[in-house]
Parts: C-alpha cells; structure tokens; sequence
C-alpha cells in the first residue's frame, strides 16, 4: 500500500471518510481513557471485532458486545492503542447504511491498520492487524540495506563469503529459532518474511528441488485460481504471468523464489522425528539430509505441508487382491502411459476431475466414481462473481493492490461471511442453469454447500467437496467420462471394482482421490499421538455443516496462531492465505525471537482430535 | 507507467497540459496535412528531435530546422504520425519560459510515447519513441495467456513438454531468428523483450552459469550505480534489495531471471566463428556447445558482450622476463591470496581503485599507477546530485516510475546533455572541496571530463576516465594506497616494475586495470577485420574530446541500432540502458521478424574503425 495519512481536508472532502474519523477520534478516546463502556457504545447490537495479533497475539474474533468487553478488558492496559486515522480516504464509501473505509493505529509495541464498517454510524465490523513491531521494521524502501559498504574495513567478508559461512553453520554450529517441516509455498513465503525480519531460520523439504511439490502431481494439472489471487510476498509475478500458472511454472518460480529471497532451504531432507522438552519448550528434530542424519534444536517448529495432512486412503475389501494398480491422486503423475487402459477414479473434486479429464484426453477409458454430492463452480462464473472485485485486471486498474485485496477480504467476520457469498452462488446458479442441468441429467449428484454457500465457504469449512471447473465436467455431462454415482462399492476385484449394485468396473488403475487428513496428522506422525491429540483438528470453522462439526470457532482451527502446544505452528493453504496470513504468523514469531511479551489472548480450546 | 489519456477538462486543469497540447494539435494538424513548412514554423531556431524507432527506424537525433525537414521530408508520407495526445498531465511543467509533457502518438505501424520541451513557445527537444507495434503487442496485463486451456483437447501438451520440445529443437532442427552472443544483463535483458515479442531467439554464453560474468570478477565488487537504476525490464527487484548490489547477488538475480523469463540460454557455449552470407544477409556461425559444435544460422546477430571489447594489455617491455603474475583486472578474482605481497596496480578508473582497495583491506602493500588524470565521482554526492532526480527512493516516491525516468533521461538530446551536467559537477567538486584537495595533495590527477561534465558525459563518450568513490580514494588520499603518477613506466623487470624515473617498485603482482577495446574487436575476432572495419567503433558520440574522436554523430556509435552491417547489432551499456534501450532493438528486430518494412533513415557513416 502506498498510501500515507491524508491531511484533514482532505478527509473532508470525502463525506465517508469524515464519518469514519468521527468515529475512530470517538473509539480513540474510549480506549485512551480505559473506558471499556464508552468504546461499548460505539458498537452496534450486531458488531464483530476480528484481531490478527495487534490487540491479541492471536487471530481472534470476538462476536457481539460482551465478548468486545472482554477483550478490552483483558488486553486495553498492556496494548495502548492510539493514533487512530482514517487511510486512504478515496475509497471509503457511504451506502445503505453503512459507511466504511481503512485506517492506521498504533499499540505500546507495533503498528497497525485496521477496516471498520459503521451500520448507522455504529460499529458493525472492525478488523485491526498488525503491521510490524516497532523497532523491527523490515529493512526495505529507504531502510534498505546499502549492499557496499563504502569506505573500507580490512577484513570484511562479502555477501557471497557471509552467505555461505551462514549456510554452513546453520542448523549444524548455529541452531535455527525457527524450523518450518515443508518447503511448499507456504513454508518459502513464511521464510521469506522472517528472512526479512532477521529471525534465523531453515525450511527443510523431502524434495529434491524447491517447487517439487507442484512439479510431482499429475502433468495438466493448472493453479485452479488466476494470477491476481496467487503472487508471492515481495515479488509480484511480472505481468505477463499466465491467468492459470500450469504446475511446473510455478515450481520453477518457488524455486528461483527461493534463491533470489536468500532462504535457507534444505533440499532432499526428510524430517523423522521431533520431539518437545517439556521444561524448555524447545525442540530437537532429527531429520536425514541427502541421507545423513542431522539433529535440529529450533526454539519454534511450524508445520507447513499443505493444508492438507496425510492422503486419505479408504480401506475397501479386495485392496489386497486388485491385480492392476492403485494411487493416492498425490502419487498420479498423467495420463500418458494409460491410453487404451481402464481406470477408476475414486473421488469427484478438484484432482478427481483434473485426472480423469487429462486421463481422457490420453484415451483412456476412465470412471469417476462419485460418491457424495460435490460443488461445481465453473472457473469464469467465480472468476466474474466472486474474485473479480478483488483480484482480477479490473481491480487492479482500479487501484485494489493486492495487499488491500486481502485486508478486504480478511475483513469479512467468518460469522457472517456465508451471507456474503450465497447471492453470490445463487447467480452462479442462475448463469449456468443450462449446464448445471446437462450435469445433473448425466447423474453428477450437485450441491451448493448446506447452507448454498458455495465454494469458498466449503474450503473454509473442510477443505474440500468442490471442483472449480475448467472443463471435465462437460466430459462427465456428455459421457466422454463415465460416470458412476448413487451407488455404494462393494469391494476390489482382481480385475476391477465392484459395486453394490453388482456392476463390476474393469480397471487396470484405480486413483484414489479421496483427499487427505486434518494436518495435525502430521503431528501424530512426526510427533506422538498424543501431542497430535493436544493440539486436535485443523482447518475448520466448527460451523456445524457437513465435516466441520461445532461448536463455532470463529477463526480457522490451529492456523497461523498459537496453538494447544507451545511453539507448536501450522502454516499453510492456498497462495492467497499463505502470502497473507505468513505476515501474522511472522510477526508472532519475531516477538517471541525479539522477547517481547506476547501474552495470548483467547487461545483456542480443542473440541476435535482430528 | 498506469496513465492513461486524460479528459479535455482535466488537462485544462493544468495549464502547462493545456499549452503543450495546444502545440501538439498543431503539429498533428501540419503532418497530417504533409505541410512540412508549418510543422517546422512550430521550432524554434535551436531545436532538436531525438527519434528512438518511432519515425526514422533507427536512433536517430536531427539538430535545427534543416535537419528535422530532411526528416520529415523524407519519412512522413510513410510514418503517417497521428493521434498526439497529452499524456501524465500531472507531470506537465512551465517555467521560465520552458514548457514540457509527455505524449502520445500513433503512426502507420506502431504506437509510441514522447516527452517535449517548447522554449516560449516553440519546439525545442522533442523526444518520440516507439512503444509497440500494432498488432504485435506483449500478451501482458488483460492480453496475458490464459496458462490453463480450459475445455479439453485430446493430444494437448502441457507448459512443461513445449518447453522441452522448444529447448531441445531450438538451435538444431528450429533456427532462431536471432542469436545473441554473450548472455549477461543485455543479452538477457534483450532476450526477456525478444520471448515476449514472440521472435525466436537463442543466447549464448561461454561461463557455466548466467550470471558468471559478474561471479567471476573481483570479490568485493559491487554495482557502482544505484538499485532503482539498474532494475531489469519487467520484474523489478524486491523492495528490500541493497543500494548497491554485491556482484554474487546479481549474478544470482540473472540467473533466477533467465528462467523465469523462460529464455532460450545456452551455458558453456563459445562462439568460435560467424559468417554472413552476402547474398541473404543470414548468418552460419559455429559454436561449441559444452565442448560439442553445433552450427547456427540465425538471420541477425546481436553482439551482446558488454559496453566494452576484448581486454586492452599495453605491451610494456620486461613482460616477458617479469617473474611474478601478470592478469587484466578481469581476470583478477581478489585480495585474498595477496597478503603480505606487493602488488602494482596499473590504472586508476573503478576496477583499479577497487581491486586496489580490496588488496590493502587484505593486507597487501598495494601501488597504483596512474598513467592519466581521472575523474572521482563521490558516490553519496553522484547519487544526491546526479542521480536523484530520476533514479531515487524520492524519486520512487514522487511517483517517478523507472519507465518515466529512463525517457526523462533519454530526452535530453546529446548535444547539449553536457550542459545540464556541467553544474552538477560544479556543485559537487564545492560540496567536497577538502576531499579533491586531499586527493591532489597526495599526488592523484583529477579531471572533471574536457568541459567540465563530469562522469556521465565521459561514460558516453568514452566509456572510461572515472571512478565512482565508495571509499578507495581516502585510502589514496592517505597513503595507504601508494600512488605512482605523472611518471611512465620504463619497463618491467624480473621482480617488478620500473619507472621512467628510475625508481622500481618491487612487485608480486601486476593487474592491468587498462580498459577495453572498442566492442567492434570482437566482431574482429568473431567474424573478420573486413567486417569489424565495415562496423567501425562502437560506442562514443563524435564530441572531439579525449578519446571520442569528431565528428559529431548524435547517437552513440553503433549501439541498438542498424550498422553498416544488415543483420549485425550491438547492445551493452550498464544495466540502465541494457534495460531501456533492449525496448527499441527488440521492436526492430520484431519488426523485421513480421516482415515489416523498416526503412532506415539516417543510417551512420563509419568514421573511425575501432
């Protein structure tokens, strides 16, 4: 964001923001003067305050006026928010009631800024974020480091010679604060920022390169989500970068991501063991690099392998027996060596509909076995109604950097974020009546969310049970690819699957793509069974639909914020969550690097071991 | 740059807009109408037109109303210019008589983008440039690639197999279009332009790794020109990049960048030989590809092997009995091994004082000889004086984006460009007149470039004759440094050097910090003296000063532009005009690729042959 605090004038100029700064200097005072019951009558009866680390070193939301009380109650003493102002004044608006528009502020240790939506001139939703701590400021724009220092120091030892005595040392005579277990996007982009933040830190990767992690899956598999929504921290994509990166252009990217951010990335390491000193909180990790044992002693571990955990593999009668093969759609690579073959997909999301689509367009005779209703949203429609606003070249000419895209975006209380979308996918509905309908008539059991809520809302809620259409489910309406649903399996045969309803499937493959565990899998792995127990279920809303079981949550479970174990972090997601929430993250780790109290407020309870 | 044209009220708003498009609609109105004589009525008596593609396909500056009417004479019934409009109103100024903008315009063929300054009135620096050509734009912003081809096709390949496809035919079964020698920042910079322009193109590089030109020199180097000036064409460095990049660091940075930019680069490749045919004008020119030849016959080659030629080594008498090592700077790799020898350093521009101040860092006792005077550029008052304007976080901050400074820069034509400098460099010999004083005092000749224009104006006429001070004159100021100058060398003797004075300075090490020859020399060595005659000297503007023999030519010799060679360029220049100037040898390369006509108009006379 470029924008800095505009002078009041011209914050009158725009009637919105004026309204804003009223209410900001009111909330100010408020909390200046400890007032917990001034800064209360601010609020509507409706009102959410969503925090991410400025007031509660968590990401918290807290739901209506007692729960606000609460917090300020608990936190106004130690944060001394001031400096409340308006911020980018041109886009506040004032419609239907609402008026609403960014802002900055200040606490005792950091900066901040923050999106507010008054209903009638009462706060409704208030977001406040933490910039950077105060005193560890990103060495960037003026602060940036001058490379060459002038004049001369006999014995100085240059960028390459301080670079490779630091990859030399780390993790064997120096020990890391801070080991991330997975060098996906997420772990690089969360190394990227506390690279910048100077908080020593090594990513380790069972892969051989950077960007593996795409470069391994099935051969057309596309980024599902267009360019706007995917850059990196610090390095936009230049501007030619395709809508939909193709797989092995976004490994290279990671890859040379890697290099150019300077991180500290151990390629072909595999981790094999962590375990926690109850009395100190720290870790020793003993992971295999390039075979050779070596034992890691960082302060913090983050999990950062997907936001999935380990691929789901269900148990079916005569796994032992099928004489073809069978994967998990993690360990599919394409479609090339199956043309002429018979192959059963097991599953109907996002990888079951790439696969069986890539496996048709080799000549394969392929099945989808769907087995419970899935969302479609064809890839235009979400593109045109639910991302555009945000992230597409519209947005950008009108000036939604990508930073203020995610603030936007993260402004919206979980709460009530399904009232948002479902008109949303109710137009969605409407625009594709003619194709929805060819779906259904082909068999494909359809469904919007249980509340019609649609796509975004199901990756919140379980992480799954959608495919973004880019073109399979046309296959599966007109029968290129079978389709096979309504009906239970039986069992594998030698040659096949049967299902309940006696039809045997000939198969000379069957692709289980039938998803992956909650990540604290990992832990149980990694870890023990029971610290996995300690820190329960990941990802989720406890929303109480369909595999997100209550009771609500209010923020996703365990990510990106302080969890049942001390020192225990899960990173992850989609590129959107993981450029922006590594940002919270960061900054709750350089805190506890730096020592600064970091007192959390309102720290998860576990309702659900997995 | 985001601007777009402004409303007719809005340029109204600023008068200096209002004025320049008052001017622009007239001189619109009289090449429309083909009436030389009004257009040339718009002039003033001192007036100057720099060309970069746009009119002349060639850069090219006429000088005074005789020359623009040659032009217009020549090129406006084939130009067809239209559509001049006022561009970045906000930037329009008017003061002291000097009214300047930004446009834009349209010929037959192409769109382009200017900057003119009318003096009371008048016409007195127009710049036009050419920015695309219709029809053959970038796939950038909305026009990117979709990545994903939605829908299904049976047979399609993906990103990563046409890639393969195109990297394992290109050069063998598929010729490139153009073939550029040497692979450092012009070469890669060129080839980015060239791949998204969609013209075949293959590097060559003889290191193992783009990036070596720069891993290789000595270790402490670091760009001696600032960040914001010396970003890449279409990904700018991160915000946190240092002022002055190490060279490992940029190398690593060229190296991430040539895969990003999916550029065809051919590493561990020597070019051992290139022929023109006279009849088609394309080339056969053989290489050794990993020790394996392979033969290419592009249809134009770019010599993209620095600013500089092949390494100048004086012949000095004694070198053939002299005991110890002998190397051009550009062999030297640094002080390292240098402890506690003597080392005579000849030569007194950047790579002397560096590789100088690096050995005494390392503990060598280090002599310069300085064979002539040389100007010293401090490198905070270089930035602050010269620089900033342009190429600055305040700049950055001012809304001068890298694109608008590089034009700013490039509308100053050449021949008065030495009097906007002359005060520059007044100022910084009063800013730092105990340091000059200093410097004198302990014997070093100082110049300020023949009239007093100091670094930049010796950079283009030269190419030498300076050293931007990032701390070794001090050391040469006091001593540490020893300075041998204002005697000749005798001869070298079997442990060291001897002057003309008689003196010997005893000597491990000899580093020829002696320059390069003109960049035709390696035209010389690649193809035939016949050809490198033909050519004639790269580089240097005509100005009858030391080393840039008249007469005046306009334009840089040779540089980004038809040669008297069809089908033979040269690009090279400092990371700032490898960057701008790659945007006008890309579009006359694309151009000629689309069978465009290319009309040159203008081209040069060889006056000097290398």
């Amino acid at each position: 964001m470029t924008a800095s605090v505009t002078p009041a004038a011209q914050v009158a100029a725009n009637p919105a923001a004026a309204k804003l700064a009223d209410w900001l200097g009111r909330f100010e005072a408020a909390l200046a003067a400890q007032d917990v019951q001034a800064a209360l009558a601010l609020f509507g009866d409706e009102c959410y305050w969503r925090d991410l680390v400025a007031f509660t070193w968590n990401l918290k939301t807290v739901e209506g006026r007692d729960q606000i009380r609460d917090l300020l109650e608990a936190r106004l003493a130690d944060v001394k928010p001031s400096n409340f102002r308006t911020e980018e004044e041109q886009d506040a608006t004032d419609a239907d009631g609402i008026t609403s528009g960014w802002f900055t502020f200040e606490t005792a240790v950091a900066r901040g800024r923050g999106y507010v939506r008054l209903k009638n001139g009462l706060g409704w939703t208030l977001l406040t974020t933490m910039t950077e701590l105060k005193g560890h400021e990103e060495k960037k724009g003026r602060n940036r480091i001058k490379g060459a220092e002038h004049g001369v120091n006999p014995g100085r030892k240059t960028w390459l010679e301080l670079r490779q005595e630091e990859q030399a040392e780390l993790g064997y005579s120096r020990q890391p604060y801070v080991l991330i277990i997975g060098g996906g996007q997420g772990g690089i982009g969360l190394g990227a920022r506390l690279r910048r933040l100077g908080v020593p830190t090594l990513i380790v990767d069972k892969h051989e390169r950077p960007g593996d992690a795409w470069r391994k899956r099935y051969k057309s598999l596309c980024l599902h989500d267009p360019v706007w929504y995917d850059h990196l921290p610090y390095l936009p994509f230049p501007d030619d970068w395709p809508v939909f990166c193709p797989k092995d252009k976004i490994g290279d990217w990671l890859e040379a991501y890697t290099k150019i951010m300077e991180l500290n990335y151990w390629s072909s390491t595999e981790c094999q063991h962590a375990e926690q000193d109850p009395a100190t909180g720290e870790w020793t990790v003993n992971v295999l690099r390039e075979g050779k044992p070596v034992t890691l002693r960082p302060t913090h571990v983050v999990f950062a392998l997907g936001m999935s955990g380990v691929p789901n593999i269900p148990k079916i009668p005569g796994q032992d027996i099928f004489k073809g093969r069978q994967e998990h759609s993690s360990q599919h690579r394409g479609g090339d060596e199956w043309k002429g073959k018979k192959v059963v997909v097991i599953g109907s999301n996002n990888s079951a509909h790439d696969i069986c689509a890539a496996l048709w367009e080799n000549g394969a005779d392929v099945t989808m076995l769907q087995r419970t209703s899935t969302h479609i949203a064809p890839s235009d429609s979400l593109m045109k109604l639910a991302l555009g606003g945000l992230y597409s070249e519209d947005a950008v000419e009108k000036g939604m950097t990508t930073y203020k895209a995610d603030l936007t975006f993260a402004s919206i209380p979980f709460r009530i974020m399904h009232t948002f979308h479902i008109p949303v996918y109710e137009q969605m509905k409407k625009d594709n009546a003619d194709f929805y309908g060819r779906l259904e008539k082909a068999g494909f059991m359809l469904d919007f969310g249980d509340d019609g809520s649609g796509l975004f809302m199901k990756y919140l809620r379980r992480g799954s049970g959608y495919y973004i259409d880019v073109g399979a489910s046309e296959l599966v309406a007109n029968g290129s690819i079978k389709l096979k649903s309504r009906v239970g399996i039986e069992s594998l045969t030698e040659n096949g699957v049967l299902m309940k309803d006696g039809t045997e499937l000939p198969a000379d493959l069957v692709v289980y793509a039938t998803g992956y565990g909650s990540m604290n899998g990992w832990v149980a792995k990694l870890v023990s069974q029971e610290v996995a127990d300690k820190v329960g279920k990941c990802w989720g809303l406890g929303s109480d639909t369909t595999k997100d079981p209550g009771p609500w949550e209010g923020e996703l479970r365990n990510m990106w914020k302080p969890t049942q174990v001390n020192n225990l972090w899960f990173h992850g997601g989609n590129l959107h969550q993981s450029r922006h929430y590594s940002q919270y993250l960061s900054l709750q780790l350089k805190a506890r690097y730096e020592g600064i109290p970091t007192p959390v407020y309102g720290l998860q309870e576990v309702h659900h071991k997995g």
